[in-house]
């Protein structure tokens, strides 16, 4: 496939259309970001990478760490995991307490925020030092030794995050997270203020894209069935209540977060990370989603 | 791929799992199956077909056949179907009213009960005889002519219906209904009632698996944007509230009825029939998910 | 008291204030009512009555209605009224479907239209000829022979009301209706559509403030516990998510209708109706709550 | 009124019915308390005093609290009030979020945890030392100067109260909580560990039978439309989702704790106070519900 020469045609097309979505102003150091940022990179099979537009500069992944946290808690505890959280999509926003009210403090699946809380308690039980270990993973996957923490966004989401707060709080008043509230919200605000680039991303999910083989070092850190799984917990429920959409126009299984990144990946041949600040009203980037829809209909390669 | 032998494998392992679903018994003409049936129909890319078990034998397809409806719709209208139902998970049971009030009577997709409900008034809008149309087609479909509707079936749903009679008038009184109520659910119930052996139904989803051509007559039915668009729906929304328990184990996009049928598509690949009436907790056919989810595993082929 | 110098103090009060409110039009024979009709009537204990404006007019009682089938099917099977519905505020609007399907087809309480079907079922179970026999009741209460359902409103709400179809058609579907919906709408609908005066509908309560005895025959037609729980239910649940707002400014039970009536009782003391068509948000009259809060106010006299 | 012949034969009559009441055990401080203590105390107009069985002893008063605190900052920032929290039933139950999720963060009353929340922020925001002043304010209207905090009891609910962090976090995330939620938590849980006996109770809620004047000084501290609300309020709000079953079995406005402890306004007639610990499914005093039904029914006085 000539990658690059489709990225190009894509990237110059999107650009083009008016980006009517909004960047995430919900803490401040979100907010400061240049909204004209823009980049693609894709990583095909071989470990060829191309890019496009800024695919090198660094954006906070935000919700797309639960990709991560979510992959390393499974291949730790396995199908225990499921006991502790669903695989099913939510239906509903990304931090609604109603679903969690009426199904007795069981999240719906790991991708909402409900269902990462409680799988960063599960980091906090199973791992002895898990933001070292994330952080550790995290460069192994990208092979990238300057991946890190950004402790200014976390403390931000800290202090202003009251929607958090009451969601850890109501799943232990259920009994569904063991460690103290302070401290899962704690590592949950570290995993989220991530940063990397396109290319970072791009290369983090090669794992998932390959039967969970880490391509460099050919560790197999995933069975092919929790491979597999993966992926539909992408497919499902990657993007909030426009999963359906996504899987609709996109035809890939992948993961938004609110700093503008999207990663989605296509077992046995590519993953493809983008980034642009500004989201639609369902808080995924404009751009991204625009960007994938084109790649995977002008490539005609999606998995359907 | 030695399709025969997997399916013999398959069907010796599961026959000997202990069957704890239940056969649906709303309406007696469903209850009175004999609950020990079990068939598996293979048709691969090339039209072979593979079959082990009650594989010619004809039961009730009910709600698969809102794919078939759905698709017809889809390729008349396009994207004008949009507006009138969703392609979202509902995240709830199948014949739920809740969501309708909140989001105004557009049903969160064509396969909960609702979105068939529109669906079935858009084939009294758009086709003169929707009736004799829908069954010539699945006639051409299945390449079988003695497809039919079950009358005794279809009046049997009409005079316990009351559920969908609330659905039906309930989207009505939002104005998404255009046709009177009566006629929309004597339509509905037809097509619940049509009746087709498990090779019947693998040949009529091959149209999904071969980018919209009908293999026979190598017609283009749908364009391959609009067939990835149904495989999707089916992925996302082809199993109720258990459809993220059938992506994460089967992987494949499909649809199961209250009569024990479930199809399932591998797209460049195969389509899948099984049928075994006995249901699970969430109505959709206990041996037929166990069936699906070896055939994934065992061939280690799925869309992930 | 000087209940005529405080019914004319507060007419002329409230004719001079702005009235937001609109004309129900969901219905034709509805919409083409005057709006600007305004009129009161007061019928203290010893049977006196006190007019002012517009109160010899008939209009149609609509919901008012709830509570005089409630009363004769309470009269008639005492407590298992409440095997059948709830006597709970509903928290939510009157043809809302969300709380049926949550509590297994048990309204609420009897004066939400769902509530009101299944009271309507009832009185088509215990009595030969309901319609006759509400309509002699009503005639007895009001010492009106001239009381009458009006058909044209009672088809016209049959031909729109998809929504009170999906009702009564949801509810059988949990078992809770036991004639056919048709039966039991086309009585629903009659007895929405009676219409009476201002100095009708206050004489008509008048049982309600006397401790269940019919003034006029001194027939005990309620015992004194009944009677303070109709007047109980009035006070909770008269007013659909608005009963909060009535009791606190108001504080007295009573009902109000669509087509512009309210109706308050304050036991051992008077009954009161007032008719103005134009409803507020919530659906009640806008003019009709401005006046009672008034007189409660002005009088100090409330339950409270 | 032979008020202490009829308390004698009440509490004769009701400790003969089987207690299917619990104890309320989420804490140790409460589940500790014996499960058979049973006292009546009824305050007359003239502010005669009549008790049955353990009416001198103490408890703690819980959600009862929410009516003073509720009563003291209504009387000092009026109808204010009503734009943080609302005053219609809620039809849910007492610790509901799902409400809150769908209204932005609006509580249905003051009555619910959510809104007592709201109330207790608001007294942060208007008192300069609220604990001390609301304690003062109690021994004011118990004329008892030993009412207390009991500081065991009010940490062991912040040990285990993550329901109610969940909620003001959630509020919060709304807007609509100012303060800290450490310190609005602080303030409710000190306020919930009240005790008093039966006797101060019924004294304490005298102001609110008395047209809003305290009777010991004549001081008026509530206007005489305040006063009303209030009862309004407590009619409506008092008893979480069985709000309707105390209004039609008793008629009177009132409140309950979950220490066991009810009590009743008959406005311009008594108050009442019940205290056993044991209570029914939806958390309100077993015996205390039966007595006061039995109260209303056998004097045939009630506000109906």
């Amino acid at each position: 496939m000539a990658y690059q020469y489709i990225l190009d045609g894509i990237y110059n097309e999107v650009i083009q259309i008016e980006n009517t979505g909004k960047v995430a102003d919900y803490i401040p150091e979100l907010a400061k970001i240049d909204a004209n940022k823009y980049g693609i990179a894709l990583v095909d099979k071989h470990q060829n990478v191309f890019t496009k537009g800024d695919a090198l500069e660094k954006f906070s992944i935000q919700s797309i760490s639960k990709v991560i946290t979510t992959s390393l808690i499974f291949s730790k505890i396995g199908n225990d995991l499921w006991e502790r959280v669903g695989y099913e999509p939510s239906g509903n926003s990304f931090n609604s307490l109603v679903q969690l009210e009426n199904e007795n403090g069981i999240p719906r699946n790991p991708f909402i925020n409900a269902g990462a809380l409680v799988v960063a308690d599960l980091m906090l039980e199973h791992f002895e030092n898990p933001k070292a270990f994330l952080l550790d993973f995290v460069r192994e996957l990208t092979e990238n030794p300057n991946i890190n923490y950004n402790e200014n966004v976390a403390q931000s989401e800290k202090a202003f995050g009251y929607r958090n707060a009451a969601l850890v709080n109501f799943i232990k008043s259920f009994g569904n997270i063991k460690n103290e509230p302070v401290a899962v919200l704690d590592f949950y605000y570290h995993q989220c203020s991530i940063e990397m680039s396109c290319v970072d991303l791009a290369k983090c999910f090669q794992v998932f894209a390959n039967n969970g083989v880490i391509p460099k070092s050919d560790k197999k850190f995933l069975s092919t069935s929790k491979c597999k799984r993966m992926n539909a917990l992408m497919q499902m429920c990657g993007f909030y209540d426009q999963a359906g959409e996504f899987t609709f126009k996109v035809g890939l299984p992948g993961k938004s977060g609110v700093g503008g990144g999207v990663v989605a990946v296509f077992p046995n041949h590519y993953t493809v990370a983008v980034w642009s600040p500004k989201l639609n009203k369902k808080g995924n980037s404009f751009y991204g989603l625009e960007t994938l829809e084109r790649l995977t209909t002008e490539t005609s390669l999606s998995i359907f």
